[in-house]
């Protein structure tokens, strides 16, 4: 599929436009479009401006508030519980963040958990903010349910992906940012679009068989847990993706399980919601709460070198650091520009107009 | 493989006197026999009693030290790392997370790296400990390296595991503990004992090749990451077991990657090390410093018997909520005995003889 490529400057400033013809304060548009913005610099293109016409229509639906009173609901020394107030998760996960990083400088340590938020964009760019002040970031979010837990049909669970991002010395940060799924729905529509099968592993259909079908997702059926099946540790994808459900959103008051609201506007969330909104966990430590950061430091890139030269199976396939591969896209990105595909090109022009704001210029 | 049933307080007080005899202090053999004990009752006979010999093959190689002076080396009000003085992570690690619930008591959460530790039995021995006081519980290990990253054929990492312990309401605790390897070593032994191929996505052959000979880790192969390939997500396997080594071991100041001491004293650990014995992390978090622990357990109640009613793919196998079969085995044994297989009951037998302690009765 062709793509056109924009300047990340251009593409930041739409971003921005579209976020304030959303009623979004500028302070706030500005957050929410660095948040995007790192995605597709990262190289993460289901994450970024990707995303921007389904915030616009949950918005519509009054299902994201653009002007949230994001507040702390519940404290102590080293915890705290937010409510998002139905604000964009790009905002919100930012605030909480904050607080986790501000609380873990006073004591150590940092945990904030959030309720009433929505969609946060990459768990990277919030874990990743802790790194440059010398101290370990962690952030998570429960989704809206596409996983079926081992054994059983039904959507349960969302991709809940997880992060812990780890500051090094000369090498960039090591950021493990992982969905708890075998592989995301993205990687499904790649493979429709291109006409190809999935591996088996990936979905389930509606009656719990394996297929290698791209489309039964989309035909009742679910995505699995990382490990696929039981044999191979599903469970332990289902345990992971169960641990993000109940620190997001069990311990902060949002929805958890099946009842965690769709991303999508043309699905309405259930009857009879246990909860708020969909929920995050945040957290910071400062590496010289344990040892002297530089140590640290030491180590890790000791621990780098130590991988990266691992023998390879492949000689043109040396180990990938986590993390690696977007610093890499980063950098080129940078220089380059951002690659759209044209749907989402056009996605976004259609949402200029709706909007009545200026289009995106390449 | 016929085994042989043992009550629980005759293997307790056997296990007692192994540890009396390596020269533990009556504390520390109580609590090292209570956390093998809570593995064998649990039903996790590869962490349970069946490891006694192997911790005194490492004791008579002067690698695991009976009188250690565990100490804290390094603190703030909710961080701290201990120093376990090369002694049996059996005590080092109930030493450690005791500092983060004294300290979680205080300030709402505490988190304790630990170095130059052995193996500590089961993570969830120590993750549960938080459980009772309305905390959530966390204990990683990183282990002895066995599983290769995706891409390379050196083994660079344990099957390091992490736990995660939720306390409940009418219900018992969810207990995610879980390898970050797609299948421990156990499974392999199983099926060696058997005579029996093992799934492909378990081992990989010394030469990076897919296999299903039981034989092919011992073989010079190596265990794959949680996910077992590339396209199904070993990466994000390869990503956890890397987040349990650098929380365990960077942070503290113990080995890490290739350099984590072999758990068999056969082989001898690798010169130069990086850094003291093995590493562990612990955590523990007020559930009130978020939200009233009633409405937690409450909510996770309905989490429970929401999973628990999910519609099976097979009638008769219900989904498994993560540490429901541990509290299965738990009953039985309590009131029927401990089964353990007959070579480990001649290697008790051997123990006994060796020490010159009572042998073990039925």
């Amino acid at each position: 599929m062709s793509s056109l490529i924009f300047q990340e400057k251009k593409l930041r400033a739409f971003t921005e436009s579209v976020f304030l013809a959303m009623g979004c304060s500028n302070t706030h548009s500005a957050l929410a479009a660095d948040v995007l913005l790192a995605s597709d610099l990262r190289g993460i293109d289901s994450h970024g401006v990707a995303r921007l016409s389904g915030y616009i229509r949950l918005w519509k639906k009054k299902r994201i508030n653009a002007t949230p009173d994001i507040k702390v609901v519940h404290e102590t020394a080293t915890t705290a519980t937010v409510d998002g107030d139905g604000g964009l998760g790009l905002v919100v996960a930012p605030f909480a963040m904050q607080i986790a990083m501000e609380k873990a400088e006073k004591y150590g340590s940092g945990w904030v958990a959030v309720r009433n938020s929505n969609h946060f964009g990459i768990a990277g760019y919030h874990a990743m903010q802790a790194v440059s002040r010398d101290m370990i970031g962690i952030a998570m979010t429960n989704a809206s349910p596409l996983v079926a837990p081992t054994f059983t049909t039904e959507r349960l669970l969302g991709t809940n992906p997880m992060c812990y991002a780890f500051p090094a010395g000369k090498y960039p940060p090591v950021v493990v940012d992982m969905a708890t799924a075998a592989a995301a729905n993205g990687k499904l529509e790649i493979a429709q679009r291109e006409q190809k099968n999935i591996p088996a592993g990936w979905v389930q259909t509606h009656t719990g068989d394996s297929t290698t079908d791209a489309h039964a997702l989309k035909a009742g059926g679910s995505l699995l847990p990382l490990g696929s099946d039981r044999e191979h540790g599903s469970h332990k994808g289902f345990g992971l993706s169960a641990t993000v459900d109940i620190l997001t959103s069990i311990l902060s008051g949002a929805n958890y399980g099946p009842w965690v609201p769709p991303f999508v506007a043309f699905l309405d969330p259930l009857p009879d919601l246990p909860g708020e909104g969909i929920g995050h966990f945040h957290g910071a430590m400062r590496i010289d709460g344990f040892r002297p950061a530089a140590d640290f430091k030491h180590h890790m890139d000791n621990w780098i070198e130590r991988f990266k030269s691992a023998k390879p199976i492949n000689p043109d396939q040396p180990v990938i650091i986590p993390g690696e591969p977007e610093v890499e896209a980063e950098k080129v990105r940078k220089l380059e520009g951002i690659p759209l595909s044209e749907p989402v090109v056009k996605d976004l022009g259609e949402l200029a107009v709706m909007l009545g704001i200026g289009k995106l210029e390449e």
